[in-house]
């Protein structure tokens, strides 16, 4: 070999490093034992990412403290990450404690040497955070100091980690104007802003992630953090690729009233001969995802960093529907008789509104969304057949008020 | 007198009394110890209101722990009280203990039974949130925790209370449209809402005050609480009618440079004969208010308060001044040589921006302004002169760097 192809051989053998390294990168979930991380860290590790996940089990210790449990049965963290290992050969590293710990975050940061971390690790359940004031205080503090910590935690050990926050469409609450993707250029008495879209979310846990959202622009702002926040839909489904491979990599599938998500709830209600208990009038609209379409989400952002002192968010969410037609289209499709019940609201929201949602920049990144179709709807029927023997019925039914403020 | 005449009588009478009563409120002021609450109470009770105050001196142990103290000298809180008993007549009562402590919030709301809650007990020093990690999660926990308290006490012990919460304008950054009073009228793609005002803080300790609105303004909507969001501009001054009646009635005075406000760090610093250290360029501009103009329209707050449900916003300040147009006034009006230094900005700011504020709420419930004349920065120096031995010069210099985040 020449001098000149040595030096083109040694020139591609750089490109193709610098590809490599560009796309395997180290990922931190934070939460990865809960219905969505631990599915995202397996998809992740999947694509060839170095990934570990962190948990403090609270979620757990939600289902002890309300006498529920997942409908699907759950393995420890342990062992679905053994399980993960003897089905693909992949570790994935577990770290066990809390971010309201911060000697603990920083030593993990330091420690792991995460390129982007993934923060799924709060608590996520409205009517939770609705229950009384400990719950609601509980739910900020949380949600709110464990992003705190972690904020601080980047911009001191390594500020171009990036961070990939979830967030809800719930922080927009239902504003009468299309809903943006986090910032809105606003004309107002001849003059023009690009401002954050103003929120009006419908629970302290919704709050909560409004608070989370200021405070992350803030930290990109002053210390030129990069963050990428995804105010995500409704999620539904319970299986990816990569939990499908082996029932010990299975996530969890809640269905009672303060943890249960709408979909899933009223397919498991059709399953049971229950009836399908729509909130009011059901005209109130969500934004929804396909659990499949989460992960990938995911990968995009990881994949595709915001840049340094970017605030960047994203619309999580591939289509809108109203409550009442998710329970009708549930019903359409259960092979069986099914009923549709309409209870009192039990919370404070518009019974029917305007509601436009955009959200282009994870398309824009690549998403092929699967969107809603019977055939998801009929393959989530067996998964609850087999597992139907675990419903407690009463777990289902509302019991949080959020006209009533309780000590 | 006859029966037509009797029952005139009563009429009146009645009119009267209801005058009277909804007049005369039960005022409970929380944070009454600190620089602005001992002077409101002072102007409440002296309006013939029933004001109770209520603190957990975290203010006199932040002293402690910056090594700081008040340029005037200021007696404890019962001496204060037993003090304003002397010279008035009225009693003030003495509530102590903390907000984040909710069975407390709780017992004292039912105990004094108020009318109107002004809320003020809040760490309120934007350099003191960027310490480090702990000073801006204890701020963020101890403002948020403590309203959330305040929020859940109200609502279950009687939502009719008026609260009125003290915010700051810092919350809304400097936007490059005008500044509406907490809400903003929008058109976006041919449609209309009126939605909370963006805000774009520059401190953990103003974004501490913008989670509290979002917080305030959901438990307006679901549990029809009502509220005033009070957005005060940078506080001058040091002496109220009341205050002045009596050296045990003084109220704190900072000048550090973590608690002490720009206008009176500048008077203290001309006649210390030391240079006004003015950040930067001084471009940047800021909503100023008179303490005098602070307690009367936290008195035409409680008089008039918000209707049940309602989540209203003032913008308490009264005129606009850039930080070197300050610097300027305050030399001007100094009868000797004043030097101004401009020194590295520590804070993150843009340095020269557009901002222009609507400020009528209160003007429309009666205030008369007090403006930035010479005659106030006059009579401020006297009131240096006599407590200057009390100046310790090393703790005016900014100490705390918005860039570099601190475990
Ligand atoms: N599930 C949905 O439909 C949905 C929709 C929109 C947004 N989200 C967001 O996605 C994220 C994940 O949701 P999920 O459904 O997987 O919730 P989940 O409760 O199943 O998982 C959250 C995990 O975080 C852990 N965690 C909570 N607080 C922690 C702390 N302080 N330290 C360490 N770990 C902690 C919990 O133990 C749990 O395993 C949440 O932030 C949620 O708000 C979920
Ligand atoms: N001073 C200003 O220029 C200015 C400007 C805008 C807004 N404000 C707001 O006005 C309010 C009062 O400001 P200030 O200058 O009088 O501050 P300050 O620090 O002098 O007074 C606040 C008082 O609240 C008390 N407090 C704090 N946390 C408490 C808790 N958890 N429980 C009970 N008491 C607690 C403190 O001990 C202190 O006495 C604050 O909310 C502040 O954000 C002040």
């Amino acid at each position: 070999m020449n001098q000149g192809g040595y030096e083109r051989h040694e020139f591609r053998r750089a490109i193709l490093k610098s590809i490599v390294e560009a796309q395997l990168l180290r990922v931190l979930v934070l939460g990865g034992d809960g219905y969505l991380g631990w599915p995202t860290a397996l998809h992740l590790s999947d694509r060839g990412h170095e990934t570990a996940v962190l948990d403090n089990f609270a979620r757990r210790r939600y289902d002890e403290e309300l006498g529920v449990q997942s409908l699907v049965a759950i393995e420890d963290l342990d062992v679905r990450a053994a399980a993960w290992k003897e089905v693909s050969g992949k570790e994935i590293p577990v770290f066990t404690g809390d971010l309201l710990d911060a000697d603990f975050v920083y030593d993990v940061l330091r420690d792991f040497a995460p390129d982007a971390v993934v923060h799924f690790a709060e608590q996520r359940a409205a009517p939770y955070s609705m229950i009384d004031r400990e719950h609601a205080v509980y739910t900020q503090h949380n949600n709110v100091v464990g992003t705190l910590n972690l904020l601080f935690a980047i911009a001191e050990t390594n500020p171009d980690i990036h961070l990939v926050k979830l967030g809800t469409m719930g922080e927009y609450g239902t504003p009468n104007i299309d809903i943006e993707e986090g910032w809105l250029d606003v004309e107002h008495n001849g003059r023009k802003d690009r401002v954050l879209y103003p929120k009006r979310p419908g629970s302290f846990y919704h709050l909560s992630k409004v608070h989370d959202s200021h405070n992350m622009e803030f930290a990109c702002r002053v210390w030129g953090l990069r963050a990428t926040d995804l105010n995500q839909g409704v999620v539904y489904g319970q299986r990816t690729p990569q939990t499908a491979l082996d029932p010990r990599l299975a996530t969890r599938f809640d269905y009672d009233a303060v943890f249960g998500t709408v979909l899933n709830r009223f397919v498991i209600q059709a399953v049971l001969g229950l009836p399908l208990t729509v909130y009011g009038t059901g005209g109130q609209t969500r934004g929804l995802i396909d659990i499949r379409d989460t992960v990938e989400c995911i990968r995009l952002a990881v994949e595709n960093p915001a840049e340094t002192g970017e605030f960047r968010v994203f619309n999580q969410m591939t289509e809108s529907m109203s409550v009442k037609e998710i329970a009708e289209l549930v019903a359409e499709h259960f092979p069986g008789p099914v009923q549709i019940e309409h209870l009192d609201n039990p919370r404070v929201e518009k019974p029917e509104h305007y509601y436009n949602v955009k959200h282009t920049g994870l398309i824009e990144l690549g998403l092929k969304p699967h969107l809603l179709s019977d055939t998801l709807i009929e393959s989530m029927f067996p998964v609850v057949e087999e597992n139907k023997h675990r419903v407690e019925p009463d777990k289902m039914l509302p019991r949080v008020n959020w006209t009533r403020a309780k000590n």
